[in-house]
């Protein structure tokens, strides 16, 4: 069993982590587009050509019997285009999120806080809604969190000031859960946790390999894993360090993939 | 006379205004990478070759006589690959920063601040210290920056205590002399000047059409303008409409230019 896995950058080395855990013997390739990240400022098209470029990168180079797109941007737009251009399993990372949430919401308030692309596609709004029309869904763009991340700045002031800022509007909405929705925003779930203990925080990446695994797949032997990014840089180092310190980033060229 | 300028986005847009005003005889065309944005985070060799790709589609298709690098993070690494590779004039937004900071500061002591890449390209120094051997350079990366100023956070709380934990560092060396080593920046002119009123400000775009001049190429008749992007998308629109709401943005497709 070949697991392909791509992201925009490094963020969704947090979904990879979970399928190494989950599946020790299917072999997994991840590629990261650290030559064009982010996704979450550009606009459709663009999102859905780059993630059609590395998911035939991933199937032509290791016959991927799946893809999981572990960025909720392109999640938000290219899965459907991935399935039918590639005719193969594609599972996104917002289907998991939003059935967590049902479960976990009580006064049918949830919030989505994710990049301007995945905020602007509606797509956890669309869900949610067809799962329940009387759930009410409020969302909100956070573009500063993925920056803060990447450097590291996960706590401290800054930061709860920056959350209450992007969160003030949802929270005085009385929500009672918040759905993470970008693979960054995991490493922000402590300050979010202690400026708002009782919302419930629903972050996809965690319940991901649940779904791989109703695909009834099986493994055969130990599988290898390899993580390739489309360029090098000392900034990409820190997240994956605090990741997978044991992986090494495999560098490719951009025109091994630029193909569309 | 035809300039060519290119940026990495439209942060470089603030240098293009700049062109507008002094030769209004010139055609201007302008190319932001905004499918590809930002650089600053990026390797060196993705930063060169992407520089060169931009700089080939201005020479290919309006036969401009000068490129202009309107981005502090291509200037610091691709300006002599530029020359080498096209033959023509290249100007950098790093030149005209130092030789003003060089005639601003008494004590000899300069702060720059600029994107991880044109901080850890040490390019600022370096000039500044081929002038002077005594200057003491202290800078700065703030990767908070360009996404405050692209989400139209030029102000306020967040933004002072942003800037704060950037330069505290380089006040405490009692810098007299600040420069602004990214095209985003001067947006934040405002703020950083009410907190450190001792300190001057010194933004490269305001004096590059000085270095334009020096290369005496004249002009015969009223020039076009044309602002080309290779990735449209809502968020790009805010920055231009405060720039310069009476152009349009013109997209090209990556293909068009992803040749090397």
């Amino acid at each position: 069993m070949n697991i392909g896995i791509f992201d925009s950058g490094i963020g969704g080395l947090t979904v990879f982590k979970e399928i190494d855990k989950s599946f020790p013997k299917a072999n997994l390739y991840y590629i990261g587009d650290t030559a064009r990240v982010p996704y979450g400022n550009k606009s459709e098209e663009t999102i859905i050509r780059y993630s059609l470029e590395l998911s035939e990168f991933l199937v032509k180079n290791f016959k991927v019997d799946v893809i999981v797109v572990a960025c909720n941007t392109a999640s938000s737009y290219a899965v459907d285009k991935i399935k039918n251009y590639l005719k193969i399993p594609v599972i996104d990372v917002i289907t998991p999120g939003v059935l967590t949430a049902v479960t976990t919401t009580k006064n049918g308030k949830i919030g989505v806080i994710g990049t301007q692309a995945t905020i602007r596609s509606k797509s956890y709004e669309k869900k949610l809604k067809e799962l329940n029309p009387d759930f009410e869904v409020y969302s909100n763009a956070c573009p500063l969190f993925v920056p803060l991340v990447e450097e590291g700045k996960i706590k401290g002031k800054i930061t709860r000031l920056i959350i209450e800022d992007y969160l003030k509007n949802l929270v005085e909405k009385d929500i009672d859960t918040l759905i993470l929705g970008c693979t960054h925003y995991p490493l922000l779930k402590e300050e979010i946790s202690s400026l708002y203990p009782d919302i419930n925080i629903v972050d996809s990446s965690a319940l991901i390999s649940d779904f791989i695994k109703k695909l009834n797949i099986f493994n055969e032997k130990n599988g290898e894993r390899r993580v390739f990014i489309t360029d090098s840089s000392p900034s990409f180092e820190t997240l994956k360090n605090l990741l997978i310190p044991h992986l090494k980033f495999e560098k490719i060229d951009l025109n091994q993939i630029c193909t569309l």
